[in-house]
């Protein structure tokens, strides 16, 4: 990474850190950068300024619903990459699995239809270290939003989301390093 | 429309006021109206409320682009509203096409691709009584906003025309009443 003009990244690394195209092929253009900060810093004005709301819809559809296993989503499974976004979603999403209760699940499950229904995208929120307990609770709240602040709330949850994948690449360089 | 319990509005006739479906089968269902104000309030509501943002991409996609004749645009216009609707829209270029010359149609024309580009949908503006120089200057300013920012602007235009469209389907109502 040091000296070595920075850590370039693949259109397939990012898709399973956001799943959008358009995001992806502008932070791999981007790229390399000198550290995580300036991957996380640039994403966050590709995401924000540059790739518009079809982006965000088709980085929303790329998650499995919250409480869901990711193998039950549509999203195809079949390369590497999609591989690794569904292993990292199932482990940001270890802590709500860890506390919950069948009766939680169906409630997540009901109150994910009653919310894709009304939004047009599944409820997503950064569940890292969340119970699901909480994620319920947020859940029940978000969903009384108007549907464009709700968009607006989904595409800053997916932020996090990215940016702690981001991390993960970064991270799993790191270790790749000569000590 | 006095005394007859309001005026029934079929999906058809809001479709041409607004190209979302979604929309469409709400103000149906919620006709009969008793007048124009109630009838446009129940549309706010159900348009900044009640429909997702799917429904303000498809009515977004019903539009020609500004200073292209309706009839180029993708639409069809093989139902008898679809064709209102593209009179309609002709009707409300009109002050700008009066006040155009080839240059500026050109210019509008780039500008309306850089916008589509940046945005994913193309340039919505209440043409009402503006000339094409203003629009072409509006465009530009807007071009440089978010796309989250653009989304909403764009849902607001969308809003002033179909207001202007309940006006007509009112005004031609009224007209069809003994004097």
């Amino acid at each position: 990474m040091e000296g070595g003009g920075g850590r370039k990244l693949s259109e397939e690394e990012v898709v399973a850190c956001c799943g959008s195209t358009k995001f992806a092929k502008e932070m791999a253009m981007a790229s390399p950068f000198a550290n995580l900060e300036e991957a996380v810093s640039k994403a966050r004005d590709i995401w924000f300024n540059k790739v518009d709301v079809n982006a965000w819809l088709q980085a929303f559809s790329s998650h499995p619903q919250i409480g869901q296993s990711s193998s039950s989503s549509s999203s195809s499974s079949s390369s590497s990459h999609a591989a690794t976004a569904a292993q990292w979603s199932k482990g940001e999403q270890s802590a709500a699995m860890a506390t919950s209760t069948t009766s939680i699940l169906q409630e997540l499950s009901h109150w994910n239809a009653c919310y894709r229904d009304k939004f047009g995208f599944i409820f997503l929120i950064c569940a890292s270290g969340r119970s699901s307990a909480e994620i319920l609770a947020e859940l029940k709240k978000r969903y009384t939003n108007r549907p464009i602040v709700e968009f607006e709330n989904a595409a800053q949850e997916q932020m996090k989301i990215t940016e702690l994948r981001l991390a993960k690449l970064f991270s799993a360089e790191a270790k790749d390093l000569p000590a």
